[in-house]
């Protein structure tokens, strides 16, 4: 073996691991911007009445949960059932905003947002907070874990 | 440069960055372990009336929060105090259980946990869900984000 191909195992191998690291250590900014785009696109897709756009947001697992006052719903069927079940119609849906988001990546692949919801519907104005925890996947950033709790009706 | 001195370069360089690596890659039972047993202390702490044993579960920051329906408690001394308000004697504080709970280590240092919390006090027993964050610190794991909800009384 020469010295020179000796030397090529090593290199390669720290090349790999220092992309790898160089992955892991990219500044926040990219993933806050990706996870306030889920978010937009989530309130977008309310907004026209288009749950299944919605529900985009979501890693499409068992193991997502939404978790409230209810107790916690499994899957991320569940949580699509929960929505159409809460939310039948667009007058229902009434209109979402989200405000005071906290986006904070604590990894290359998690982070947490914490905010507020506002639904502004006919009849009533339901507003709340939520816990986020965000998880990176192939296909971009999702919601694993929605954690809602209405403020008591004023 | 002899050839034997040229080849240390990379390979240390490729061993630091392996035992990195296999730093976070290790087995989650180690972390899970450890999350369990800062909650076990917490619960311990709160069954004996130690407030401030069971604050010791909290990140000590002004970034920690506590989430739920009457919105964001910021920072750990405002956790601290909220949890001095809403029990001020052992007879509001009860007895505490924690059940049905789910580990799950998101990264190195980061661990998502769902669980229920039960209180037992003489004149009611209010229960609910939480979702915690926990975040590693060289001091250890600690909760970054509690977001609890009260089940509406029966």
């Amino acid at each position: 073996m020469k010295g020179s191909s000796r030397l090529l195992i090593p290199w390669f191998a720290f090349a790999v691991m220092v992309i790898g690291n160089s992955w892991a250590l990219a500044p926040a900014g990219g993933a806050e911007k990706a996870i306030r785009g889920v978010m937009d696109a989530q309130v977008e897709a309310w907004n026209r009445g288009d749950v299944d756009a919605f529900m985009k947001g979501y890693w499409n697992s068992e193991a997502t949960e939404f978790v409230g006052s209810n107790g916690i719903v499994r899957g991320w069927q569940g949580v699509l059932e929960r929505y159409r079940k809460s939310y039948p119609d667009r007058r229902a849906m009434g209109t979402l905003t989200f405000s005071d988001l906290e986006v904070t990546v604590l990894s290359s692949s998690t982070a947490l947002v914490v905010g507020k919801f506002h639904l502004v519907r006919e009849s009533d104005h339901p507003e709340g907070v939520f816990t986020l925890v965000f998880r990176k996947f192939p296909e971009g950033w999702r919601i694993i874990n929605d954690h809602t709790s209405a403020f008591p009706k004023p």
